[in-house]
């Protein structure tokens, strides 16, 4: 899969996110995706709980923002971004780091989040 | 491990790397630690092949700089990285991104990197 592909995905994932839409998100993944977010946690397996798990983030306003160049290493994409989430009055800023790993369907078949609290930061 | 910790190891392989000390190495990596640079390549398994892989990258000169926050996440860290390679009049700048897993010992035990041709620029 071509870098400029990957590219392409991660493109749609950061405005899909931030336009809290789960129609593009549902488009990116594998049926059989896992997302794992952040790394440590238990992983949603599948797209219907990867939905719920979008879903249920969209609770709050939630903006992504890449913050460097998009890493390409085998089947991975890997990109530097701050999603900045507002509940109210309140707005937490994190720093992410997340990876893709595309299957031979060039759908995303992993993603892995790595944040933690040492990475959150509110305005 | 302490996300404190953790940023002591990242800044010691950053340090470490560009004086190409290849002690430092040795002192951050398991003894059983696995070195998948890029990501997609055979990995260099156990303390013997990670100190020779880097003893050959050492022949071009090597700076490391962090290129933004580490992030944490169970038992990794994620660091966005430019890594300058001078070698005669060509300097090569690579944006990286590299993941640090650290087993109980408080040692690497797997790192991965991630950085492809869309990486490199030269200067």
């Amino acid at each position: 899969m071509e870098a400029s592909e990957k590219l392409e995905y991660v493109k749609r994932y950061i405005n899909g996110v931030s336009a809290h839409d789960i129609e593009a998100i549902k488009a990116i993944y594998d049926d059989n995706a896992t997302v794992e977010d952040p790394v440590g946690t238990d992983p949603h397996v599948g797209i219907d709980a990867i939905c719920k798990f979008y879903e249920q983030a969209f609770n709050a306003e939630l903006k992504l923002e890449l913050a460097g160049p998009v890493r390409y290493a085998g089947n991975a994409a890997v990109f530097p971004f701050v999603c900045t989430v507002i509940l109210g009055d309140s707005k937490l800023k994190i720093d992410a780091i997340d990876i893709f790993e595309f299957n031979q369907n060039g759908k995303v078949q992993t993603m892995r989040a790595y944040w933690g609290p040492e990475n959150c930061s509110s305005e």
